[in-house]
C-alpha cells in the first residue's frame, strides 16, 4: 500500500510551524507496513489544495490529510475534497447533538457563549458515503472515505486530536483493510550508533553490505560526532521483521565492532552510565570549555546519581587553583589549554571529589581566544582512573556551541573505551 | 517570486527524522519576500526524486533543494537533478583541491585516514553552467543554477551546513535577482520572546492586538518555559517593513511590559549575560538536579568568561559538604532538597568561588526519588547577591529532561529580575 501525507495550512508553509505530524503519521503507518511514497503540503488556498488532492489520487493507494478541518474561514479541506471527488457534503446529525451538548456544557462552565457559532456547525459536514471519525479532543471530527479504490482519511492539525484520532480510529480501519487483502506486512526499524568514524568511512567499511542489502534497507545519517545506521525491515509478521534486523545489525557489528557503542534510543550517556553501573565506579568531571555539558548529558539519565557524584566547571583559572587544585605555575608555564593543565584538572577532580575515575576538559571554543599555536578547537581531554591518567589533544571544528558538543561527545567515548578496558 | 522546498531523504518520508529544514528554509525565504507555495518530501529514490523535479520545475520560479548531496551511494541529489536537465556532470578542481588539503589536515590530526574516498569526489561534480558555493562547514557543496527562467538551488540536509549556505551564498544572490528584477517587496519578521507567562494568558492580554492586527500579523507560539510572539511585516522596502514590526513591538511592550525579555535570537542566557556584564557582576552556579545545565546554557554565549567565574555540580551530598560547605546536619535535618540547603548551597558558592552572585538549585527531577511531601518536580532556587540571599519553591511538571529545562530557566529568569532590580 502506497501512502501520501498532505498537510494543510499556511503556518507550515511559511515555515511558522514546523510539520511534526508528518513524521508523526509517516511513523504510525510504518508500524501497520505502509510505506509513505510522498508528503506534501499546502497553504490554505482552495485551488492548490485541489490540485494536490487530484495529484495523490492517481498517484497512491492511500491519502492521510493533515490539518483544515478547523472552524475558521481558512479551513477548506473538507470542502475541497468532496468538491473534487464530486460528492454532496451531509450534515451528521449525531455529531451536532454531540456538538450542541458541548457547547452547552462549556457555557454552564463559563468557557464560552451560549451556542455554537455557524462556523463550529460546519464541522458537522460529512462527505456522501464517507464514516465520520469522532474526535475525543476537540469539535473537527476525523473523515474516512473509500473512492475509486484510494483510501482516504482526514485528521485535524492540532497533534493531541490528529494522534488520538488515528491510534483509535484509523489505524485499526488500515490494520482490517491489509488483514481483508491479505496484505498484513510490518515494517520495523532499527538504529546502530556509531562514534569514532566519519560517514563517508562507515559507508565505505560497508560499502559490500550495503550494495547487497535490500532488506533490511541500510541509511547511513550523519550526527554531530556520530552516525547512526538506520535498517528498516519489510516482513509479513513482527518475528521475520525482527530477525532480518538481526542478521543484518550482526553483519554490521562484525565489520565495526565496537564502533557501535549503541541501539535505538540508548544515547552514549546510557550506554556510560551503564558501564559505571556494571563495574561500580564512581565518576566525577572537571570542564572547562565544555562549560557544564557532559555533566548536563550524564545527569539527563536517570539513576545516574548512583554513579556521578557530580563535577566543577572551573572557567576561571582562579577556581581551577581552588576547586581542583592545579598548580599555579602550571598554568603559567603551559596555559591554561595544555595537556599538563587537563592532566592535573583530571587528577585535581578525583582527589576533591573522591571518585574512582574523573573526566577533565580543556579547550578553546571560541569565537576569540584562539592564537596561531592554540587555535579555535583545540581541546585537550584527560581521564583518570585509580591514579592512571591518559590525555588526549583534538583539534574540534564548527562553531562555538558545535565544538562544545564535540568535545562533549569525544570525553563521554574516551570513557567508554576505557570502560571496555582499552 | 514562487517557490518550492524538495527535502530529500528516506528518513524523512518515513518520518525518523522531522524536517525541520523546511520550515527553516521557508522562513529565510520570507525573510526576503519569497513565498513558498509548496513543500515536497521525497524519498532516496531516483525515479520519484526525478518526477519531483520535473513537477516543480513546471510550476514555480525557485526551486530549493535540500539533502541528498553526501558522500553515500543513497544521495542522488546531484546527479538526478543533471540528467533531468540533460547536462553533463564537470569535475570542479577548486573544490577538488580543497577536500584534498582537508583530508590532509585531518589526517595530520588524526581524524582519518590518509585520503578522501572516491565518494567524497562525487562531492566536486557540478551541472555544467552552474556555480558551486562552497561549504565552510562540511564536504559537501552548494550548487545554484538557472535553467529555463527557473532558478534551481541545492543545499546539503545538516542543518548547520544548509544554514551557513543559505544565509552566507544563497540568500545574497537571491535578493540580487529580486532587485535586478525590480521585484523587491520584503517580509520581515520579529520575535519577542516571553516568559514568566502561559501562552493562553498572553493571548488573553493580547486579544484586542491580536484581533485588530493585520500587517504586521502577530503569531504565538508557545515553548518550553516561554512564549514566543512572531511578528510578520509586509511592505514595499526594509524601512517600512521595520517601522510597521517596531511601531507593532512598541504596543505589546506596553502592556507586556518586561515579561518580554529579549527579541528574535537573543536568548535568556544572552540577555542575563550582557546584565551581568552591564552591572560588572561575577556569577558562580551550584546545581543539583539541573546537573550542569545552567552552566552550560550561560557558557554557550561567547565572553561569557568575562562574568562567569564557574561553577559545581553537587549530585552528592558529599559534594555539597565539602565544596559548598554545606552543614551536614542541615542535609540530615531538612533533606538536601529544601529551601534551606538550596540557601546554603548559594552562599557557599559565593564564598567557595569568590564570586558577586551566586545561583543554586536542587529538586527532585525523577522520574523516581520523589514523595508525598516531596514530589517529583520540587525544586528550590537560591540566589545569593552581595550577602542577601533569596529563595523561591517550584513545582515544575512533565518528565526528568523537561524539569530540567524549566528549573534552569527559572533559575536564569530569577536572575535576570534581580538584575533589572525588582
Amino acid at each position: 500500500m502506497k501512502a501520501e501525507i498532505l498537510a494543510v495550512g499556511t503556518e507550515l508553509l511559511l515555515g511558522q510551524v514546523v510539520n511534526t505530524n508528518a513524521a508523526e503519521i509517516a511513523r504510525m503507518l510504518a508500524e501497520i507496513g505502509i510505506g509513505v511514497y510522498h508528503q506534501t503540503v499546502i497553504g490554505d488556498n482552495e485551488e492548490r489544495l485541489a490540485s494536490a488532492f487530484r495529484t495523490a489520487l492517481a498517484r497512491v493507494d492511500l491519502l492521510v490529510v493533515c490539518g483544515g478541518l478547523g472552524p475558521t474561514e481558512d479551513d477548506l479541506t473538507r470542502e475541497t475534497l468532496a468538491a473534487v471527488l464530486n460528492l454532496p457534503l451531509h450534515r451528521d446529525e449525531e455529531w451536532e447533538r454531540h456538538l450542541l451538548r458541548l457547547f452547552e456544557l462549556w457555557r454552564r462552565r463559563g468557557s464560552t457563549s451560549s451556542k455554537p457559532p455557524e462556523n463550529n456547525l460546519r464541522q458537522t459536514m460529512v462527505p456522501e458515503g464517507a464514516t465520520l471519525l469522532p474526535n475525543k479532543r476537540g469539535t473537527a471530527p476525523g473523515i474516512f472515505l473509500i473512492h475509486d479504490g484510494v483510501t482516504i482519511v482526514l485528521v485535524p492539525g492540532p497533534p493531541g486530536e490528529m494522534r488520538g484520532l488515528m491510534r483509535e480510529e484509523v489505524l485499526p480501519r488500515l490494520t482490517q483493510q491489509l488483514s481483508d487483502g491479505g496484505k498484513t506486512a510490518v515494517l520495523r526499524s532499527r538504529v546502530l550508533r556509531v562514534t569514532g568514524l566519519g560517514e563517508s568511512r562507515v559507508a565505505e567499511l560497508l560499502q559490500e553490505l550495503l550494495a547487497s542489502q535490500s532488506n533490511p534497507t541500510i541509511a547511513p545519517l550523519a550526527q554531530l560526532g556520530e552516525v547512526h545506521l538506520r535498517l528498516t525491515a519489510h516482513a509479513p509478521n513482527e518475528p521475520d521483521a525482527e530477525a532480518l534486523l538481526t542478521r543484518s545489525a550482526e553483519a554490521i557489528y562484525e565489520i565495526l565492532d565496537d564502533a557501535v557503542y549503541g541501539e535505538d534510543d540508548r544515547t552514549l550517556e546510557v550506554v556510560v552510565g551503564d558501564l559505571l553501573r556494571k563495574h561500580g565506579r564512581t565518576l566525577s568531571l572537571a570542564e572547562s570549555c565544555t562549560g557544564g555539558l557532559v555533566c548536563h548529558r550524564l545527569t539527563n539519565v536517570p539513576g545516574s546519581s548512583a554513579y556521578l557524584l557530580g563535577g566543577a566547571v572551573t572557567y576561571s583559572n582562579e577556581l581551577k587553583k581552588s576547586v581542583l587544585g592545579v598548580p599555579g605555575d602550571l598554568i603559567v608555564r603551559d596555559g591554561a589549554v595544555s595537556e599538563s593543565v587537563a592532566r592535573a584538572m583530571a587528577e585535581g577532580a578525583t582527589a576533591s571529589f573522591r571518585s574512582d575515575m574523573a573526566l577533565a576538559i580543556t579547550g578553546i571554543a571560541g569565537p576569540d581566544g584562539g592564537t596561531s599555536t592554540k587555535p579555535v578547537g583545540l581541546t585537550y581531554i584527560a581521564l583518570t582512573a585509580h591514579g592512571e591518567t591518559e590525555c588526549r589533544e583534538f583539534f574540534f571544528r564548527g562553531e562555538r556551541c558545535e565544538i562544545k558538543e564535540r568535545a562533549a561527545h569525544s570525553a563521554l567515548e574516551m570513557l567508554r573505551q576505557r570502560l571496555l578496558g582499552k
